[in-house]
């Protein structure tokens, strides 16, 4: 049964085993050796710690490249089809290390030709939603100076002609078999992997020279990326290096953060109040009774609750350990977890949005190509 | 045997039967009711009475539309892939003719991203050509207040949004049936076609409000055009309007001139040398011997000489008609035809290169958008 999931860009069901899509992916788990090499540059961030950012490709040749004063560019983006929620900020969260880490420049792409191309939205609705998470964006504090917003329809004409190149080297059977797409499947989503591509390759357009490049996002997008890394030599571009995540779970204890279930979901614009009746809903490891639980304890491992905190909300792993202890004893309740974490997802939203009114003003300034929003 | 050839957008072999075609097409012969209709508008054009642009696709509506005041646009195009011949001039200067009758603006589109993706060309190649073929495009008088020149690569972000609403309405199924594509087929040729049906959408964009367009072009891009009309309504659009024409046929007897064989292929830029050595050499319906012609005559049906009088250089039908009955009557001789010719051609191409460097110019002023070559 561990194989009975479906991780794609566009789709994922069923219980994710993280090892076996590895495996499947052809990617490399980041293993303790890693790790310690990163340490090198910085405090590690608890997502690689805790193997939320799990696995990689050619992560070790970035950092040679880099050790050479070959400085890569950071590249991530997003499909804007809805409000920005917690389990988009996750890897975005983590660009904003690598950022500082390492003080790279930044690429951040917007593909509303995609969403526009998957989804029941017209060109207008992914515009607006791409100006909308693109705020939640830059409101996480990424270095103005040294990052640049894409958005597909806006930026196409510095895109298209890598896309063009990158298109050439792709045949159909390609896309297909990666992607799975049927004779049903409209053309605009077989090119678009194309576009997603030219962004990994823009960095050597811009410095005129090959220009390494890593792609810290969701493990969901290495189909583009598999593609993109066959396609780079034969361009005379280099591979991008990937840093996959897993994906930010759901608060019904489902594997993914989806819109698809808005009560299982914060977003970036919810109120203290929308907040506590989502985690007070949130599925837990608690027993059914109070009596119960404070004798048999109960279980951090499928607790959303919990996970929100291993994810996102608890960086100081003593302090974690200590939540799980005191769960499996029965020395805390599901009801006060719940408590603790509105309190501290409250806390983050509030000055979230007060960044997130700012960023009104500094997004313009990130826009690549100065294009208007 | 009939039906033994083929005609697509990128592949044109056998002997074609023009009249098969607008049938397998499924496109309308322009009838004598037809002509008298246009003849309201202007003296005829000899192509549209020589049955040379044949065939059409809602001409009668976009009259009716003419008529209560609602002017089309006109677009055609041109796959810059190397220097202009004549065979690609011919449906041209149609247009120049449509243009100067119905005094309409004009839209024309270099497909350098298509030249790009179906031949072993860069982009830099196909935009080169794009400019030389503009060139020749402009030394025909089209009006430089009224006409705009696309580049794909250029003009993309206008384009680009079109072409994405056009995708989503065409599936991989319906590409691969109309154009024949294959698990081989790169993924930008599968794309592409929205790029050509773009150009017809935007006249409609440009106006603010549903513009009728005619699109006088080969009969070899009848699929494009195909999926542009079925699109059309879906995307509050009108259908384009088609006007047809044959191919321009080849010095050797072929049915299009080709630069697959440069002798027997006329570019713009030929000097009047080069004209004399491809004239001599082309193919004729002459007989053996001076002598046997003399008795039996010739066969203009079959001159690839004559055939160039009847579709480019002899306007005037009558001496058209005397041309011929000479042939067969064994009065003249076909070195006579070819020195004829040559001096057409050369009188044609010493005016036109000069306008040509005239155009260099001009080109910029019809630059849509206002990009720079």
């Amino acid at each position: 049964m561990a194989e009975d999931f479906k991780v794609t860009p566009w789709e994922v069901t069923g219980d994710i085993d993280y090892d076996v899509l590895m495996k499947r992916f052809g990617t490399t788990p980041i293993d303790e050796a890693m790790i310690k090499r990163i340490a090198k540059y910085g405090e590690v961030h608890p997502m690689l710690r805790r193997g939320i950012f799990y696995s990689h490709r050619d992560l070790g040749w970035l950092l040679d490249e880099y050790d050479k004063g070959n400085r890569f560019y950071l590249y991530t983006g997003r499909g804007p089809s809805g409000n920005t929620h917690l389990g988009h900020m996750m890897p975005w969260i983590f660009n904003k290390w690598v950022q500082d880490t390492f003080k790279v420049k930044m690429i951040f792409q917007m593909t509303d030709d995609e969403k526009f191309l998957f989804k029941d939205l017209t060109l207008h609705d992914t515009r607006d939603m791409a100006y909308e998470n693109a705020l939640d964006f830059v409101a996480l504090g990424f270095d103005p100076d040294n990052t640049k917003i894409i958005v597909d329809t806006e930026n196409i004409d510095r895109l298209y002609p890598i896309a063009l190149r990158v298109a050439k080297k792709v045949t159909f059977s390609t896309a297909k078999d990666v992607f799975g797409f049927e004779g049903s499947s409209n053309i605009g989503k077989i090119f678009f992997t194309t576009l997603e591509s030219a962004p990994a390759f823009l960095p050597s357009e811009i410095e005129g020279r090959p220009t390494p490049v890593v792609v810290p996002c969701g493990i969901d997008q290495d189909p583009h990326f598999r593609v993109t890394r066959d396609v780079a030599p034969g361009l005379g571009y280099p591979k991008p290096s990937m840093l996959y995540c897993k994906m930010c779970p759901s608060l019904n204890g489902g594997d993914k953060m989806s819109s698809s279930d808005e009560m299982a979901t914060i977003y970036t614009t919810d109120t203290p109040k929308q907040v506590k009746k989502k985690v007070g809903r949130a599925f837990t490891g608690g027993c059914v009774s109070v009596e119960e639980q404070r004798e048999k304890g109960g279980n951090p491992e499928v607790c959303a609750v919990f996970k929100y905190n291993y994810y996102l909300f608890e960086h100081d792993d003593a302090k974690l350990n200590e939540m799980a202890e005191k769960c499996r004893n029965g020395e805390i309740l599901c009801g006060e977890c719940k408590v603790a974490l509105t309190s501290k997802i409250n806390v983050f939203l509030e000055a979230h949005q007060a960044k997130r009114e700012e960023a009104k003003e500094i997004v313009q300034k990130m826009a690549f190509d100065g294009f208007k929003w």
